[in-house]
């Protein structure tokens, strides 16, 4: 039996249990639309609930906890306090999107406690937004409760409508790189976040998680009638351990009445914590290039050998194509010891803090500062995390020393293979990517690499949750799959799933995609499924302010015209626009450069071929653009020859006018307006 | 990136990442129709399917684990050896739904070893039987793998066909005490085995697992595509810590074409070791009452007091009742120190070596002895379970010393909320009634138990995966919503749920479910959902070697008709068959008794009223019997008064009659047939 409990209580209590309970205390947004209830049913259970523009759009949706050291944190609570405020502020980015966020929400925060036993409590703090719904908990000190080794945290979200769901697993643990699914929400399986939802009468909604520090991340599950439910990511010897007082990360639900208005939303920026690093200009948005792409394509190796990409003179070359072409960065994967053997998820050989023989570190660095480029640094560590930070302070410290201000850091191994030695000698532990002790892994390299005004750009990463708010140098992460699987993947990156990626994983920050293969082709000729116009697209749609230039000098030496864009496109902005779009068909995205006055646009197309007609009214008021269109040819298409199918042409236009522009399938466009007046 | 590792790869093995590989052993079942194929991917990944009929029934599943103290284990495998074998044999159950049984399968054990870095090891063993598949993993002693700690098994079950699902949820981790939800195959959350599938085609499909022992129960999620994958109980600081060798449990999907074969099946029992314990007579199975229903019925109390159930006077009267009508047990809750303040999950105070005083043990131990009567005892340990170990022994044996030979347990707490106690004065950590911890409790009890002749009555249990065969003084468990929730839980029991747990609950074993409550009404007059006539039919529907006749002594002599069959029905059987049935709307079942020639026959249904033709052809060939019928009287239905209209005659049968039987909604029918000749 399972509840005897309610043997002692009143009869009332009992009839009442599974009724719903009144409201005992509710926020709404700004503008009125969305509002959010909580009450406490008859068990003390606690449960929050969404409505907007009238209609439930979360139903009842219970919070708790399970701890391993102590009581079940989730029912016999009752109301203890509540308390209510508004905040409007316009903050300003070092870098973004956009350059002012506004950040306007009413604030709930309700106090629970315990009824019986040792009367623990917890606060629930909600931010309600225009375009959603953020909450964490804040767990007090208090004696009952020094330590939480919390084993699930029980937070539902009961998706109230009938609704469509993109997804990607949350399998075996194993990082994000996956394709996304397409399904109804009841068909959801175990997934990761964000994950992007349209319910059936149109609103998009996406739940996801901000501000994830000394915290497992959270994925989603089915519980039981259809309710999504957190699921943490597993560690030892709770998923989590804190001391009071402490912040769960805030579980975040954008809605929007769109797909677009749900891509342009700062939710997620907004919850997080401003930016703790000061002035942070020594960062400088910028496009790189690299000995990367032939590795993929397999005619170059990391390891050393006849075919090793990392040599001085490979380097040199292409510092000398970022500084003929205007490219900031030049990043050299391979360039240090330990990648000879097997290193896949055995990154115990690594070393950072010095170079391969037949790679002149100090010579390049030399070299690129003479020509006003920077190298990239590189630091791979096989998921050998306690090996790395063993030498991470000497490595950032080499990185400084060469003028190296922006490091791209790698964790290559499957399930559960990150690797933790407390001490020398000591057991080593299994983490996961998105584990709590994860978490503090990856800031505290932003943090080492902040000291020395280093940018860190995550590979293999925890997933973003916004930091780069708080932590200006994270400035960008891979996170989901990216272009390589375009090398060796099976199957390639399918069309819609650079647009999915903008409409789910782009929800969180900036995606290091690395686009630009003007080539279209892979390893053994594998077809990209794509056509040259929309690799130019990417560079608008795909938002970094770190972005690769990532096809090889001879291949942009064969498309002069398309290179021309990539050359020209911006990569800092004051104001993004997503213009049109739905999730996995297509979308098109206009933003404005920082201080030059031009505007960028870029869109991306699925299977069905289709022609937008893109009012221009972002344009300034009175002044006249030449457009540079970058776009799809007659007969363009993603297979065979029909991919280079491309058109570049210029016209003069306005804010009055409309762009008509056909996108083929798998197809894309960019265009550069440049003021003329 | 994810899978740079194939960059390493021949180009050939690349191309056959995602294919279907070769079939490299497989296993059919003696008569052919079910076939289990294993093969090995592009990335070593193994994998299983099942075809039955011909037809793919389970598509490619993969198998491994994820360790914390070592690497992933299921990736860069590959054969190394196979071996089948062929099996056949009958045993002897002690006591059980039948006297003997069949247990034909046959073997197929396929060694797989890592390619790459510490060449670990595994066998998977498949037992295929004509109704089904079991397979275990089995890990061999050697040298890279000493220690096991298990964060997640990655068990697979790929369904092929679309299917109707039935499953209670693995929420919180919280026992299994739900109604059923019956879902799409796609819709199942993270549930709970056994799960009942019936796919399109009318395949009937359990998914389950046989002897657990040292080791974390498996539930079951939606990894993507629709796969079910396991999902371990929590623990700490893994799912599961063992020492090389041991074996997991055996993971088990029952296969048949009807529902009723499902419920015949002994696949899980068959997959369990022998009886361990030698002769076991000295268990004897049988029907008892108790100080119990007028408890949940809130007329009295666990605790002392005026109220207190547990008295001197209130059990010799139960004495009396039982011994009056045939009834061997008497069993008493409440009788023990520990329930006068809030025990619920807090059960630190339970003393199981002494009576209240109130209480006369040693007295009414020897009344009862004087009238054939056992005492049963009871041991509630409202979750704090190291708190009973170490009263354990002391316990049972005042039990052994009293006549106790049959002992109800129970664990009564929330979410997570096990209590275990390592060292006097240590840190209290928190366990999973389905952990690895606690199945080891749950077994430590029962071997303690046999020690001393006495037989465990487990509630709030671990599932039951067939160990009463190994260990025949593990008699019953709860495991399920029982009849208490007639007496105080909104909703009440509803007409299908009893005839879900035949088809789901029920796969794993007996279960006591306190049948016969005649007086058809809970607490402040709430209605049971049932006919008078189905109170009967559980009997022969639920199988328990110790059935409660859970009604008051009074409302057992305002229906002394009824009360008839449950003092005539046997609790022992030579042989059991599912006559008719579908899951969740209707089932018949029969049963012979041990060592009487006669037979009882128990029929249940949903709601649609239904009139079910069974012919008799179990009936011994030659034999006139009469049977004896509890029927539902024309106009019986599950509300109201209507609930009680019953009729019962008798009339004589031969195995060539077909007995129609008209069953009301919410109704049922119980028949004894006795041998005339």
């Amino acid at each position: 039996m399972r509840f005897p409990r309610l043997l002692f209580a009143a009869a009332l209590a009992l009839c009442a249990f599974d009724a719903q309970a009144e409201t005992v205390a509710q926020a709404t947004s700004p503008d009125g639309v969305i509002k959010v209830e909580l009450d406490v049913n008859g068990e003390g259970r606690v449960a929050y609930r969404v409505f907007d523009h009238g209609k439930p759009l979360i139903g009842d949706s219970r919070l708790g906890f399970i701890f391993r050291n102590g009581r079940e944190f989730l029912r016999n609570l009752k109301l203890d306090a509540q308390a209510t405020s508004a905040f409007d502020e316009t903050w300003e980015q070092p870098w973004g999107e956009r350059h002012y966020v506004r950040n306007h929400y009413n604030e709930l925060r309700a106090s629970f406690v315990e009824t019986d036993h040792d009367h623990r409590r917890f606060d629930v703090v909600f931010r309600v937004f225009d375009d959603g719904v953020g909450f964490r908990y804040e767990i007090p000190e208090q004696p009952a409760l020094q330590e939480a080794q919390i084993m699930e945290e029980l937070t539902e979200f009961a998706i109230a409508r009938p609704a469509t769901a993109w997804w990607i697993p949350a399998l075996e643990w194993n990082r994000e790189e996956y394709l996304y699914h397409k399904t109804p929400l009841q068909e959801v399986g175990v997934a990761q976040t964000p994950l992007t939802l349209r319910t059936d009468d149109g609103t998009h909604v996406s739940i996801h998680e901000a501000a994830l520090v000394d915290y497992a991340g959270m994925n989603l599950m089915h519980g039981e009638n259809g309710v999504l439910r957190a699921l943490l990511t597993p560690g030892s010897p709770a998923k989590v351990v804190r001391q009071t007082p402490f912040d769960t990360p805030w579980r975040t639900i954008e809605i929007t009445d769109s797909a677009a208005q749900l891509a342009e939303s700062n939710l997620i920026l907004n919850l997080n914590a401003p930016n703790q690093l000061g002035e942070v200009s020594w960062f400088k948005p910028s496009k790189f290039v690299g000995v990367w792409w032939s590795m993929h394509l397999g005619q170059q190796t990391w390891a050393t050998g006849p075919q090793h990409a990392a040599t001085t003179a490979n380097t040199r070359r292409y510092i000398d194509f970022a500084a003929k072409n205007g490219f900031r960065g030049v990043l050299v994967e391979g360039w240090n010891p330990g990648w000879d053997g097997d290193w896949f998820a055995n990154g115990w050989g690594f070393d950072y803090t010095r170079a391969t023989k037949d790679f002149d570190i100090d010579g390049l660095s030399k070299y690129a500062a003479s020509r006003n480029v920077h190298l990239v640094g590189h630091h791979e560590t096989g998921c050998a995390v306690s090996h790395y930070e063993s030498q991470l302070g000497k490595a950032l410290d080499l990185d400084a020393r060469l003028g190296i201000d922006v490091v791209k850091t790698g964790y290559v191994c499957d399930a559960g293979q990150v690797e933790r030695q407390d001490e020398a000698d000591g057991p080593v532990v299994r983490e996961w990517h998105e584990g709590q002790w994860m978490s503090n892994h990856y800031l505290h390299v932003v943090q080492e690499a902040a000291q020395r005004h280093i940018a860190i750009d995550s590979h293999e990463p925890i997933k973003d949750t916004g930091l780069r708010r708080t932590y200006p140098n994270w400035v960008a992460r891979e996170g989901a799959r990216g272009m390589e699987y375009n090398a060796w993947g099976n199957p390639p990156n399918p069309p819609e799933h650079e647009i999915n990626l903008v409409f789910a994983r782009m929800l969180g920050g900036p995606m290091d995609y690395t686009p630009g293969i003007v080539s279209l082709t892979g390893r053994n000729g594998q077809e990209i499924q794509s056509t040259l116009a929309r690799q130019l697209a990417l560079y608008v749609c795909i938002y970094s302010p770190v972005q690769m230039v990532a096809d090889l000098p001879e291949h942009y030496a064969q498309h002069q015209d398309a290179f021309q864009f990539i050359k020209d496109v911006a990569v800092d902005w004051d104001e993004s626009h997503v213009l049109a779009g739905e999730v996995g068909e297509y979308v098109a995205t206009a933003r404005k450069a920082r201080d030059s006055g031009e505007w960028f646009l870029g869109a991306m197309n699925a299977y069905d071929p289709r022609t937008l007609s893109l009012p221009l009214s972002f344009l300034a008021q009175g002044k006249h653009y030449r457009a540079e269109i970058y776009r799809d040819g007659a007969g363009a298409d993603w297979h065979g020859a029909a991919r280079f199918r491309f058109v570049r042409e210029a016209k003069t236009v306005t804010r009055d006018d409309a762009l008509s522009l056909w996108l083929a399938a798998g197809g894309g466009a960019a265009v550069r307006f440049v003021p003329l007046d």
